[in-house]
């Protein structure tokens, strides 16, 4: 059975799948949230260093955003890596959650909240353990009926869509949004892309 | 200076970016090889186990992918975490390197090959020393003056651009590419959403 | 004042350190409870997987003890890395923590006794939140003053010593512990250090 | 068979295989080179930052040293990990291989002095790739027969034994050796347990 359609496959859900994220992404954009985006800014330009967490694929999100803070010249860490300092006051924690839920990020954040470090949360779900004591909450938005074009509308079943399983949609919207963040902030410290490279790993 | 940037953002450049990546998503879909993302997912389904692997970010998109192919019920590993075994005849390689030169990679896929593995390369850049032994490539088309619009056309200097630096445009786009290889999976394998569920990790 | 201090030592106290943990180790041994270990011996050869966790340095060492597990054939998996599946009750989870107390193995502790996994805990503190709901506790004792020569003395200053600053002692006697727990297996399993090399990572 | 040997066993390679390695640390430090010591602490103390890269249980190894050196108020960085920058001419790396001949870390030994930095390499085998093209070599005596003691004279045959397989005695003796490092480090520097809690990861 798995042969046969192997053999048959016209990589149709595949198309599909891209295609849908790209359309997500556009609605992404129209619904972002200027003005918690301008704190977010804000929280990481003041910041003495910037945090970055996340569980499963949205702590892989928050690893390639703090990548890149460390490109742009700031002093990033990402929570769980080898030589990540002590949290301080003066410190914004990024925390990357679609549900707003994730047990282990959550007890992090009140952590954070309890050391009077700023916190920031990239969620679907602005009501969320998460959400409720951030400093700052950036909404993304999530998978919805409308994102799904007629070619795909079958594998819509109920909450959940066989293109983009579990948190495929958010992650994907998460990671193009802290993009577009780095982008902002190549801009506002007018750094050039020679000054990320070379700050760019040479041990690989 | 900063602060004074900072104070009067609109968020045009985070926009901008987002849009960009949005419309270039679209180009990587159009000049998508579908042959030889035959062979990529031949070379998937048949193998004992998939071994993933990448440097800097590009190592982050290929962990995200090793997860799901984890949910869908493959055998899965990244090269490098602890637990990670030897690598069989039997098994499949997937390297991600946007140049298709990173040194460490390149001498992997070397090993690769002397091993009589399968090695996938997913790159922009088909004549690469990865491109060149690789069983299966699939390129994924990297950042080009067409892909930047009017708004942003003064940001495109030479060969780079502000608002996709270094490899983003080519990590976000692998990143979608390699889900919706998962949703061409899904439908292949025919596991439903509850499957993959159910193999999510519990403890985060 | 450091490069007068550089100029003129002569890794005494880096020899003092060495042979105190060396010293250490013995009195581990005289005190490991065989009962204990011998309970999880049993939960680890009757698991479906072996799952590990720890924060900080006692991730890493129970990182190098899953990746032993592995090459004994063991199915083995470290908390938090990529293809990490999910946790079933015929799983065992090895936590790691010298104080028993860490805020995130301990809530992880938590799950895995409501998931109906067996949990087995190695720390210096049987007496804490990881040590009261596991299965199985190893306890290795921790940093005492008789662990302390003459030599020495001078360093040890109410609770804490130079010599093995924080948590170091526990570390290594897990570390040598663990070890010896895989050697125990490898008569019991009665595989061959062949066997082992045959399992060992080609790709690095 | 296993059930069998699991019902009857006393922990006695358990017990050998801990014992073994408390005297194994013991002729390690004895055989010390301490003029090869001093000009390691030296390229650390001089460095702008210290990087520290191993492939498989010797990276992890090198992790926990990492990890130490920011407690004391280091720069220190491990290799791989995201927020890695890039490395400078100022800067000093550390290898860590029992062979000396892992073929990735050989590779990054080789960029390290292509970049000018200072390398030093923690090894069983000075006469190694990586041995030969670096600044400091610090020799970590290995297995020998020596070694064993009356009670497990059996378990060793020809070059390997069942009590330490693979790298574990170069492993273990390079932890408690680098753990060694810091001590001494703390005594030049002259920082207190204090400052180190204080550098402690608050987020776990």
């Amino acid at each position: 059975m798995i042969q046969k359609r192997l053999e048959v496959t016209d990589c149709k859900y595949l198309i599909s799948s891209m295609e849908l994220m790209a359309r997500h992404l556009k609605k992404v954009v129209a619904e972002l949230d200027r003005q918690s985006i301008k704190k977010m800014l804000e929280h990481i330009i003041n910041a003495r260093a910037v945090f970055v967490m996340g569980a499963g694929r949205s702590g892989l999100v928050g690893r390639a955003f703090a990548m890149r803070l460390m490109h742009l010249g700031f002093t990033a860490y990402v929570v769980g890596e080898s030589t990540t300092p002590a949290l301080t006051k003066e410190d914004t924690v990024v925390a990357i959650s679609g549900s707003g839920q994730t047990r282990s990020i959550a007890n992090l954040g009140k952590i954070t909240k309890e050391m009077g470090a700023k916190l920031i949360t990239i969620t679907s779900n602005e009501d969320s353990e998460l959400g409720r004591i951030s400093d700052t909450v950036v909404k993304i938005p999530g998978r919805t009926k409308e994102d799904v074009g007629e070619y795909d509308e079958r594998h819509l079943r109920g909450e959940f869509a066989y293109l983009t399983p579990l948190g495929t949609s958010f992650e994907t919207s998460a990671t193009v949004f802290l993009d577009g963040v780095i982008a902002e902030l190549i801009h506002i410290t007018g750094v050039s892309e020679e000054d990320l490279k070379s700050r760019h790993n040479k041990l690989e």
